[in-house]
């Protein structure tokens, strides 16, 4: 590719995302999609579901009509959706899914759309959370059954297209990615801060998590929660299997590890960081110099029209030319950004998928030795532009206690 | 019924969980039962799994066998489990699932158990969350189809009979369920203590998270989560509709309403507490003082053999006695310990099911007046005793920072 002189390092990428949904729904002869999965929501609408018990049906040509629980707040619903309200709550009505599926059905009925023109997806595997996140969504088996009578038979084709949807982000997905890290920030700048002997694991995530809640109704907030799993000493050598806490009193010479998911208003940030507790044992100390060689290897290698497999050998064979490969045992990375894990191809040995502008992937390379007591990985999550690559998620001198989140949001 | 004297007011339920679950197999000509849903591992084993891709099947006449993926975490899976691993990660296995069914069937053939008498539930609707719980549980759609392959037609009585299970909770689960109401006291001492003019619900909310997960690694607690949502003043009048944190400042006056959702070690409690910021308001007190008397309405009417609409209409009427029965707009309770709403009868206006020792049920009025600025729910979670009932969310005492959570644990 040529490089565009003048860019700006944030370019956008080629269509927007009604672009890129037209596109699909003509390469598939469909109609009109209904979406119901949490990330789909906000991927087609910008919308976060409180209750995930919310359908969208997304139109070829036509406005999309976004449907409702009676009970889901309001106020976050973005401006121009059509909204349909279905009747819930206990006192009220026992089954709402018959009429919610009536309701979509109706409306497929007078937009003259055929079931064989409609397209979804069934599964809820992996995807996201809605803002009510202390149970599994609550649609039940038998509505994915009862509304499949009103789409398309599903064929892996056009659930392939359809994940596809998810690799290139556009300029305003972005904006709310990168503000999703910018909270991840200071909940990493806490974790920093809480890094001291005797203080336990658990203590520190819980620190951490808090300080990401607190950030709602700051600039535009109205979604804000952190996933925090910090591993110490010993336990950071399973970070490579799971990320969890425990109540371990953190040791001078300890690796510290966290995992941090984020989600801020629908839109995650997935990030690592490896610490020490002072200065980090001799035996460790390795382990965490090579994996941020790794880390920024393929970081250097990200621009557009690259492989992925070439990015994770960018890291492996530098954990690798440390006698260490045996000891890296996962993914270099996955794209990010409606989920904690968006769909997509990985970064991983001989993916021949390429990078293009607009994606935006993670880069997390870890070696984790059990034998020597710690494990390593550190996790950006890397916008791919025009000119090469921006890292969205190191953010330098932020603090909690601004009640502004700045322009631009 | 007949009230046993000397009796405790702790006393076990007729059946052990394990006599319970071979009754339910039995009367469905069932020979084992195939379980992937976080609850029904809980229920069945005792186990919590952290991914959410684990499998139990349960047998009527051997030992359960407990599948795992390679990378879930062994030192909270209960002694006397066989666990059989299954192979994971993007490097080595990109479709575990295969893998999973093949042994789940051979499991099956070598037992002699034909499809026709393994049952299993579908959905996930509503089940209760893995330890990673930052995104759905990973197991897809296609993986129930598979296994269905293996089990009966899924029948709505056998569905139904397993759902029965729930309802009546064993001494050991009830220990859990009340070690979990005592985490999530510690979390609403923290709210108590943060009802100061000027600060905002989600930093509120925030602090209680934190001081429920610090939980973790004290007197055996390895997996402990809370999911707090405050709403202060006018906002309190939407806590009939949803419940979510904002950025509102506290004022003094104000109606403050804290739904908590606490899980211990894979056990939930499910808490609402309303309180004031100083003396509240003229017009939002009288709110308060008739959800507290229906409240203790409720409680005083739960005693084993009554229906569950008698304890609903004690609390309704308290509420209509002044006036405000249009502002009451939901149930007056649900069971819960599996989940953070467990499946069963609910506490509804004519629901004629009754109250059985062992039940674990919440109770929580409220009252939402948006025209006077503010509404308040108190729930509680209380055990149904042979004698009546104890509630287990009234814990006086506690602080945080305690290493050891006693005995009886």
């Amino acid at each position: 590719m040529t490089p565009i002189v003048n860019a700006s390092p944030l370019t956008a990428p080629p269509t927007s995302r009604a672009q890129q949904i037209r596109i699909f729904l003509q390469r598939h002869n469909l109609h009109a999609w209904i979406a119901w999965r949490p990330d789909e929501l906000v991927m087609l609408s910008g919308y976060v579901p409180f209750w995930g018990a919310s359908l969208l049906i997304y139109f070829a040509d036509a406005e999309p009509v976004l449907f409702v629980p009676q009970i889901e707040p309001r106020d976050h619903i973005p401006a121009g959706l059509r909204v349909q309200e279905y009747p819930w709550g206990d006192l009220q009505c026992r089954d709402p899914y018959s009429a919610l599926v009536s309701a979509v059905g109706n409306e497929l009925v007078t937009a003259k759309i055929e079931p064989g023109q409609v397209g979804m997806n069934l599964s809820s595997a992996r995807t996201s959370l809605p803002i009510q996140a202390a149970e599994q969504i609550p649609i039940p088996e038998g509505f994915a059954g009862e509304l499949s009578a009103l789409t398309a038979k599903p064929d892996a084709q056009s659930q392939e297209g359809f994940a596809d949807l998810y690799l290139r982000k556009t300029p305003e997905e972005i904006a709310a990615i990168r503000l999703a890290n910018r909270v991840a920030n200071v909940g990493l700048q806490v974790f920093f801060e809480n890094l001291k002997p005797g203080v336990t694991e658990a203590e520190v995530a819980a620190a951490v998590e808090s300080a990401i809640y607190r950030q709602i109704g700051r600039g535009g907030i109205f979604h804000s929660r952190g996933w925090a799993m910090v591993q110490s000493g010993p336990n950071s050598a399973d970070a490579g299997r799971f990320n969890r806490s425990t109540g371990r009193r953190l040791e001078t010479g300890d690796l510290v590890l966290i995992e941090l998911a984020t989600c801020v208003n629908g839109y995650w940030s997935d990030l690592t960081r490896t610490s020490a507790v002072g200065t980090p044992k001799a035996e460790v100390a390795r382990i965490l110099s090579v994996v941020r060689d790794a880390q920024q290897a393929a970081l250097d290698a990200i621009r557009p029209g690259i492989p992925a497999g070439h990015i994770d050998a960018s890291a492996r064979d530098k954990i690798a030319a440390q006698g260490l490969s045996a000891f890296f045992t996962h993914h270099t990375g996955h794209h990010v950004g409606f989920r904690y894990h968006d769909p997509g191809f990985l970064i991983l040995p001989g993916e021949s998928a390429r990078l293009e502008p607009g994606m935006v992937i993670t880069i997390e390379p870890g070696v984790y030795v059990s034998e020597r007591g710690g494990g390593a990985r550190i996790e950006d999550n890397v916008l791919v532009t025009e000119l090469g690559h921006e890292v969205l998620s190191r953010i330098e001198g932020y603090t909690d206690g601004a009640d502004d989140w700045g322009t631009g949001l």
